[in-house]
């Protein structure tokens, strides 16, 4: 088996293609390096090793070692150096790089081969003593934290007293006597931590070093990162040995990341940070503020020119916008990295329809680039534009580098364990640092935004809010933060822990206070990528709206009509006159308290009009399009107060004892309401009910046709399970409304169907669909009583069966992402079974999934008509549906396996 | 189309398989009429007109009117007399029937075609004034309530007005000229309340009586009873349209019913009641108390030797014990009825055995014949025998005719209505009734035990009561009830209503006050049915017992085996040592309480000997038969106090402040417990309670293997969703398992499954099936899922969907009896699924459903192993075991289309 991939002088074994094998860094090496790029030589020891490596109760594959020295053996040909030598040593990087990019979650260890002879070699060699122990002094601070596991900290404390005694702020000045001093300090505190010498021996060291890149895989924050992520699937971490170039050889050298087109605006800039006599763990830390790259061009104009070269090269050659990483080594320039850069929402429509049109990738492949994230976070709110300039200036307390734009208020936060304790809370929070780490990877998720004292726009925090599209303001260098106090002092105010605090990323202000957040207007980019997905999918995607307002709303974002309105959130609240809501209320409360049916109807006519009204404002706003529209679904102590006083309240209104409310808000009392007496259960035993509101909708409809607006009504029953039920329903249903259409001497066309949202009924869909005339998929409800498992409850155990570390039982929160296996084949089975006895069958989805893209894209697989998602999803399931016929398509292409997980 | 068939001089259109259409009684009037039984001629309109009546809107199909007037033609033609001729007047009797025999829930009239003109003719015919008037004011009676509806009880008045007027008891007392009057006010009393004069055209009449018998169809107490006896899928009734035989002509004339064998003790004896002039209306309501057959044969020796003969043709024409009516007509014997006799439990087993070894039956027939209930009844509880004879003797306070055995207890109510409330409120009750009349039948149906102060053994309240196998005391006359005072004076004592009473069937008694009751010794026949039923079936019969009394009882039943331990009901009771109860709960609580690991697992390691215990007790008393036990199941809120006074007292003796436990208590509540932390994800979460468990079960499996005890045991997960939970569980399980057994150094079979009883476990079975070695289904929480129907809640509207008159979507409860479509489809696909993965994969069921005969033969069916019971229903499984074998083979025989609801 092989293990280990060579690459070096413009040949190589791997290739760009090989990320599962080499992962992202592995490949792009070996990519830039069939290219032409000047790319140092080394080799890669694949996923597989690493794969073998867990697999094996942490033991190496018995060829790996074989394998490792012919080909440092052939890295010491290619370089005529030798690695431990102690006339003119060969220096290797030992780098992580999995098949997805997981930014700084893993481990690097740098300048690995030096010892206490070959140290000796190289500053002889380069006749640069602080040079050489600069690299010394690095590789033990790295090797003793990353692969022994000793206290960063106590190590970065060391370096911090040495500068302190000699009084100088940058490492630069300090001289190879002082870092000397360090090393040895650094070998004394290993050996009296570790009760074993600094290793000399070259092979220990890089042995040493591929384990503990193997191990980082398995490290906390690369597992919290990949849940975050949702990354699934990976074999491990490659580990990539490169002969060191290095950015500190002097003011001739250097060491950046770039972008090749700007990762906030997507604009065809080129864009990066670069930092003079550097390496480049230093840009990445965002320890010390970089120069921007016109800087760079005016410093190194050559070196610049010849890295605009590489910048075009690539970005045809990846027909994407790539992330390098680069060193300039006396003035000679090396590619140490390219990968796919990670980008702003905005920025990923810019890229992906710029590119479309420069003719670098097809219409396809920019929807395909797109991902639900990016739509969401497009909508990210910004400081509403009405605030005053006034107020604006009053509360602004700092200035930063605006990392990733959006805006964003919560209360400040020091640490990012407590911005997780916050957060559990249901607090927003900012989460304020010098410098992020890998470590802070969790806080930042939950923050509304991020605020950093130092780095970049490159920076770890710039570079993960970025991937996330969260608000983020870094290098903000006048905070004087005191993590022990937990406040921070600026422009002479101070900020505690727990005050609010506003972020604006775009301009990479800071504000004291809450000001009021908008969302922005999409950019241009957006319609027209969204304009090519529309032609391309099949799939209708309408919307959840109860309310004129939301479904005005809906439409805006491009909905194709209502899928779901819940007619019993009209009954808390009158949206177009709130003053009425206390009225509506009180009449289903009088309704529900009635114990005669003639009491209820009474109380149920006092409805009628509310939500008669309530239909002609949807049918309005849905002109032209189909409204489903749902009866009454929820149990209905839902609508009743549980308090004493409400109580007394509410008898003293209707005119009946207190006793009556409580004894019936009693008797409603249900152990499990998510299975009682609920949804369609409610029409049978209550058809009064459904008289009402089938009423409502037609002469609704009625009403709007004659102002002629185009209305196509849906009917649906919630929660059936046998045929014989939804049947006593769609003939009272009829019964109602074939009784008012005639009366009313119009024609109307309206379709009666019900929710497939028990088990029962879609195992018997072929039952229910000789009644029902669409169906769609509760699946909420659905994915609830398939698992047996209730959402309301569910936080107690289901993150221990999502987290990979624990149970890992599935991949998602099932009600996040339609759970495929189960749920999924109920699904297909009812879409299947329901074709067979009405083959025009109407088919849709209006749970919480039909936002979601990848069960978006399930939808479509099953042979749905339309999925329905709240307002501000419907552009992410548009998307999706124009995705998951490209991927048909493409999946026909190239025939697979069939692709269900 | 055909709807009318005639009999008549010993031939007949029909026969006596054709019940479906001809009802019961059509089927055996034209069987005996072609066997040669004297049956007088008459013809049987079919249950398919009733059933085109219901269809039609209540009109009659076009063709009847022809086939009933050329019938009617034929039949006068036969009698050679016209009906409502006024010299001598054809009568006949129109008598409901269908398919299943429901005694005296349909209507009959008697005599028709008498009026003011043929009933003289009849007078001078008979030369008999008193019995043509008789006869008249039977039927103007009749038809005044079973037509027109006019109140029954108003006419009987009258009746009862007349005898004290004329000072006589019995209606045989009253004079002709008596009845004439008594015509005459039952005439004008019909012109008073309806405003038209009694029917004189016996055509007017006929149809009348048609219509009024189809109506009977769907009356309230019909509906009721095919409710209650299940019985649906029947057109209709069909209506007997016969010539009127007289059993009132005089002392050489009677009517009576009998029996071929006893049916309370299934004796081969011939068993019946005879009154001596009287009509059968008058044997039936048990209004006057009738004669034995014995004494019959003293009065009439020649006609009662023709009785036994047709006993004799008929139970060998039937191969079953028949149910007769017959009428003499001046010592001429007449057959009105045979049909298939209802009989008590024990004569059911009795006489199913004593045909099979008659060679009447085979013994596969013998086991057919037994119903469920039959043997659920069988152990219906007797007067405990250790009660005292004194008290017994205190206690007694009447004697009557001892209809249906078996004791019972409850306070006495009298009233139906009354009787259904009250059992509503959980209270029980003995209903106490002068007789009972087909409008009770509900209130009969939850009684206890029924009570009566007339009638004999074949009195409404004794053939209905015998039906259920529900113990029933008939002609008790020294009751004198008073309805409307709500009381009964009894040989000088009052009983109120609310009273206790406790009735003994077997011997007729009736006691004041409460006596213990105890479950009887099954009789020989049980024993010997059973054992062959035990032959042929393929499933194991297990039980569900969680304790070893229970365990014990179970395999006395019958039981194979343990199908579930429910191992939390130990953490509430010790049930070998009920004083240490409270420090079991305790230790439970405390563990729940507990918010560190190690609290917990301090709490746990108090409850392992307990559980030790308990399992021992369990393979000892199931020794040499497997036992599969179930993981703690419940969500943990169930094992808390939440009253404020037991929390402090919890909170006190585990040492914790009070507020933790409310805290604790609070935090365990969940909106919906049935999908919440229940199940295997407790053992998910924490996995200590899972080590204890297997642990305790292991221990005890090595110690009782040590003393010489097989041990068998099965461990089962429940609750589980996917194949990576169980997983876990199962490695979680083998890795305690496999150390105590390997540190014991003893061999140790046991198996590792799983519940199936969530939709996605049932989806998923073929990769649940890769881990379990068995599936147990839980059709409890199956159902519950499924469905969407929780059981605790579905009381709300559950009834309504069961009740046939009402929404009618279920044919039964699907808790009681499973839901074959939509819950067996799950079954069905689950088992396949699995054995596909693991073809020796055993399967059985442990909800409910275990116990009920239809579903055990859908398990038999779906192809499962086994099937588990709760200890008295496991004679109910075996037998339902058998004949699921026997209704295969049968169906194998006589190919059809497959049989499923």
């Amino acid at each position: 088996m092989k293990y280990v991939y060579f690459f070096g002088q413009g040949k190589a074994e791997g290739n760009g293609q090989m990320k599962e094998v080499l992962g992202g860094k592995g490949a792009g090496l070996a990519e830039m390096t069939r290219i032409g790029l000047p790319v140092p030589a080394g080799f890669t020891i694949s996923t597989e090793a690493c794969d073998f490596y867990f697999k094996h109760d942490r033991k190496h594959p018995r060829e790996l070692a074989a394998q490792v020295a012919a080909n440092l053996a052939r890295l010491e040909k290619v370089t005529k150096k030798k690695l431990g030598d102690a006339k003119d040593p060969l220096l290797v990087s030992v780098r992580s790089g999995s098949a997805r990019s997981m930014p700084g979650m893993m481990e690097t260890i740098l300048n690995l081969g030096l010892n206490s002879r070959s140290v000796e070699g190289l500053a002889r060699k380069t006749g640069n003593d602080r040079f050489a122990y600069d690299a010394y002094r690095r590789f033990v601070q790295m090797y003793s934290s990353v692969v022994i596991g000793l206290p960063k900290d106590e190590l970065e404390q060391k370096l911090r007293d040495l500068k302190n005694r000699l009084n100088v702020k940058d490492d630069t000045q300090i001289p190879a006597s002082g870092l000397k001093q360090l090393v040895a300090d650094y070998r004394q505190y290993f050996k009296q931590k570790t009760g074993k010498e600094f290793p000399e021996d070259p092979q220990e060291q890089l042995w040493g070093a591929i384990g503990a890149v193997f191990e980082s895989w398995m490290g906390e924050k690369a597992v919290t990162y990949r849940r975050v992520e949702k990354i699934t699937g990976l074999l491990g971490t490659a580990v990539n040995v490169v002969q060191m170039v290095f950015g500190n050889t002097g003011d001739n050298s250097g060491t950046g990341v770039c972008f090749t087109r700007d990762p906030s605006t997507g604009e065809k800039d080129f864009f990066g940070d670069f930092l003079i006599n550097a390496q480049g763990e230093d840009v990445v830390a965002g320890i010390r503020t970089p120069m921007q790259l016109s800087e760079m061009a005016k410093r190194m104009p050559k070196v610049y020119k010849q890295l605009e070269g590489v910048r075009k090269t690539l970005e045809h050659h990846y027909r994407d916008m790539q992330d390098l990483e680069f060193t300039v080594e006396d003035g000679k320039l090396y590619m140490l990295q390219t990968r796919t850069g990670k980008r702003s929402p905005a920025a990923t429509f810019r890229i992906a329809m710029d590119m479309a049109k420069e003719g670098l990738i097809s219409q396809g492949e920019a929807i395909q680039r797109i991902q639900p994230d990016d739509v969401e976070r497009l909508f990210y709110p910004v400081i509403a534009p009405a605030t005053k300039k006034e107020e604006l200036a009053k509360r602004k307390i700092a200035s930063g580098v605006n990392a990733v734009p959006g805006a964003a208020g919560g209360k400040a936060v020091f640490s990012a364990h407590e911005a997780e304790d916050w957060a559990s809370r249901g607090e927003k929070v900012i989460l304020v640092r010098r410098e992020t780490s890998p470590e802070d990877v969790g806080g930042m998720h939950v923050a509304q935004g991020i605020l950093t004292a130092t780095g970049g726009k490159t920076s770890h925090a710039a570079v993960v809010a970025r991937g996330w599209g969260k608000c983020c303001v870094v290098g903000c260098e006048t905070l004087d933060i005191d993590y022990s106090k937990k406040l921070m002092h600026v422009n002479g105010r101070t900020i505690s822990q727990g005050d609010w605090l506003t972020l604006d990323g775009s301009e990479g202000t800071v504000y004291e206070g809450q000001i009021e957040l908008a969302r922005p207007e999409p950019p241009k980019a957006y319609s027209i990528v969204m304009s090519w997905a529309d032609k391309i999918r099949k799939l209708k995607v309408r919307t959840n709206a109860d309310t004129p307002f939301d479904a005005r709303r809906a439409r805006e974002m491009g909905a194709e009509g209502i899928g779901l309105c819940r007619t019993e959130h009209m009954f808390f609240k009158d949206f177009e006159q709130p003053e009425k809501s206390a009225e509506r209320q009180l009449a289903i409360q009088e309704m529900i308290i009635a114990d005669t049916r003639e009491a209820r109807q009474r109380a149920i006519d006092k409805l009628l009009p509310f939500q008669r009204r309530d239909f002609i404002g949807l049918f309005e706003a849905m002109d032209g399009l189909p409204v489903t529209i749902r009866l009454i679904d929820p149990p209905l102590h839902e609508f009743v107060p549980h308090e004493r006083s409400q109580q007394e309240d509410l008898a003293r209104k209707i005119g009946v004892p207190v006793e009556k409310v409580i004894r019936r808000v009693e008797q409603l009392h249900e152990a499990n309401p998510m299975l009682g007496h609920r949804g369609c259960r409610l029409a049978i035993t209550y058809p009064e009910i459904l008289e009402m509101q089938v009423r409502a909708i037609i002469e609704a409809a009625i009403e709007c046709q004659k102002k002629g607006i185009e209305v196509f009504p849906e009917i649906m029953h919630p929660l059936t399970m046998a045929k014989k039920e939804l049947k006593i329903l769609e003939e009272g249903t009829r019964k109602v409304a074939d009784a008012i259409i005639s009366e009313h001497k119009v024609k109307l066309e309206y379709l009666v169907g019900t929710m497939i949202e028990l088990p029962r009924a879609a195992l018997l869909a072929d039952q229910i669909a000789e009644v029902a005339e669409f169906f769609s998929f509760g699946t909420n409800d659905l994915t609830q009583t398939t698992m047996g498992l209730s959402r309301d409850d569910a936080g107690r155990f289901l993150p221990e069966y999502v987290d990979e570390k624990k149970a890992g039982v599935f991949a998602g929160d099932p009600f996040q992402t339609l759970d495929q296996q189960g749920v999924g084949m109920l699904i297909e089975w009812a879409i299947q079974r329901g074709r067979k006895t009405r083959p025009n069958l109407k088919v849709g989805i209006c749970g919480e999934h039909g936002g979601d893209a990848e069960s978006v894209k399930f939808c479509h697989r099953a042979g749905m008509n339309y999925v329905s998602a709240s307002p501000f999803r419907v552009p992410i399931s548009r998307l999706a549906a124009a995705q998951a016929v490209l991927e048909e398509k493409s999946a026909k292409r190239k025939p697979r396996t069939k692709a269900r997980c």
